[in-house]
């Protein structure tokens, strides 16, 4: 079953004046290079993010917070280890959480580990298309952080990935494709300017574990974030000259979406 | 005896301009999420901010330095290490320094280690009122990083903090509160979106540092960075159409506070 | 021989079209301070940036880079390990790379590790005069990481300095120099609120490199991000009123420099 969803569509609406009305405390264990900018994504969509990074931390905030996410981008053995604390606890406490493979296919470390991670059950899985297709087994790996498929390329490892995992796994590109196994959901829109702005696909995982932490099955919460996101994107750009001010137009547009004049 | 202040007061208005002649080198140990930005605030205002954050160098630097920032908000065993031995250099050499207690009181270890920290006697504490409640022994604890309690509901623990560990005690909130057991300060004003910016609380926190470091005592120093934030945070609201063009709007506040025009 | 250029100059324009058109993956193990700034400098400008920070990764990932940047700012002994397995990785696959060593002369682990890595043959080093008087065995020592001489101060000990370690030498300041010992290139322009930006000098260090990754010469890099950044730093003033919509104006300059209106 196939499904396009934009940001106007009552579910999306709805699960987002949800979402804000309960300011989940999400878990966020991060890469370096987007930690500021994901905790101001979530602040200017009214939730309420908490980077707790340390392995005497991860496992205790992971069992208080309402979701959880993990994303490997800058993944050390130390970080590994909080990582692992958290998901594991997260399990335990039924908390939902999202996997962010950054630059899986890419580097040997960083593959193992989230390999091993599937294992603890994600809620979402979401990656760009070379991700997913390296998470699934098939090709991949891109370059560097950035993919080198386009997210149609992607849809059969998505639900294969999908159904081995029993995640709902999202593709990030020029159109997001969303999917349990069975339904596919398409989400078109955004900029291009999206890819030149660190942390724009990092702080998407953030945002859908946000959704999560509110009580929104995963496939609502993964299509919401996304269709927020590419209506923010296309505000961004057009309010903007270049990416620094497209980055701020960004989070001034996820502030605003939704919201009554 | 209680005081208000704010940022037209001759007192604050003075002292931010011997600040800014002083360009006083604060040395930072932040947490991860907030480093950055702290950096622009240091920078706006005016003052020359070092993030040195190696066991190697945190002793060494903090002698350098003309006052020192901790911030648990990022805390592992090897910040920790650092932490620890900038805060005994720092009162060797006669340097003041700020105890930033994000999130104590939600997480045992660094709870245990700010509490630690206290016997290293801070010139400044700063936090929110969950913060200083945990931290005063109180009942305390807010939710993540952001405090469950209103400002002046920790005016009582604040004024017992400050007295048991001979230090200034501020307490942020809708209204500041300042106080060294004695006195009482309030600073009125901000806005609600510092909250929703992530590294106001914390870069509040530097502030105080940069102040401190040009030689203003600790009273002054924190009621001047308080009153300077709350000015900032209405002329950026009024400036802004987000959180994203908030943040832009607080910094260029901060560098054009006080200046003639 | 002295050499005057601008962002003018056709070299600089042709190395910024060839530069953007390969879109170069630039490796950076950079500060924590700056590392988002420096990812979106890089994208800005339209080269891809990676910051793999693991000493599981950082050999493997620096020999499929096309350039690296090694900065020191906040170094501790885990990143070290990473930045000797990037550089030896580097060396050994003939990838250019670039050595920003902050705050040099002023802490002793980082001198002593800067020192060392200058035996690893970097092919630019960028710092301001402070770092390069001490990185080349002259007096210096900066005040935290801001330098207490001017650029001019410099210019012998990088020359000195090039010529030790066959390395081109750019000096950063109010007027920038660049050396590889025997040609003197000088540029003008920039703005002092260039200083009060955390991460434009870091930053600098990373376009280098993105130069480098394009197969651009080590003189002609270095002058070619040095030319840019001036012109971008003078447009930014133009369109900013303090110090944040500085920064936000600076990433706008850069996207837009030498395209088309």
């Amino acid at each position: 079953m196939n499904i396009a969803r934009d940001w106007k569509h009552p579910e999306v609406l709805s699960d987002l004046a949800d979402m804000r009305q309960q300011v989940p405390l999400v878990h966020c264990i991060t890469n370096i290079v987007v930690t500021g900018f994901t905790a101001n994504v979530l602040l200017a969509l009214g939730a309420s993010p908490a980077m707790i990074i340390a392995e005497e931390e991860a496992g205790e905030f992971a069992a208080m917070a309402q979701a959880l996410l993990i994303n490997v981008g800058t993944l050390t053995q130390e970080v590994a280890r909080a990582m692992r604390s958290a998901a594991t606890s997260a399990g335990k406490a039924g908390k939902p959480w999202v996997l962010d493979p950054v630059a899986v296919g890419v580097l040997d470390f960083r593959t193992r580990f989230a390999t091993e991670l599937l294992g603890q059950h994600p809620t979402i899985i979401r990656g760009n298309a070379s991700e997913i297709l390296a998470l699934s087994g098939a090709a991949g790996g891109g370059k560097g952080v950035d993919s080198t498929a386009s997210s149609n390329s992607a849809i059969d490892a998505a639900q294969t990935l999908a159904r081995q995992t029993e995640a709902t796994v999202a593709v990030s590109g020029e159109i997001d494709y969303i999917t349990d196994g069975q339904t596919l959901i398409e989400v078109a829109g955004g900029d291009v300017l999206m890819t030149r702005v660190t942390g724009t696909g990092c702080s998407l995982g953030a945002t859908m574990a946000a959704f999560l932490g509110a009580g929104i099955a995963p496939l609502r919460a993964a299509t919401a974030a996304s269709a927020i996101y590419a209506r923010a994107g296309e505000q961004a750009r057009a309010a903007s000259q270049g990416t620094g001010s497209f980055a701020v137009a960004f989070l001034d547009a996820l502030t605003l979406i939704g919201l009554p004049r």
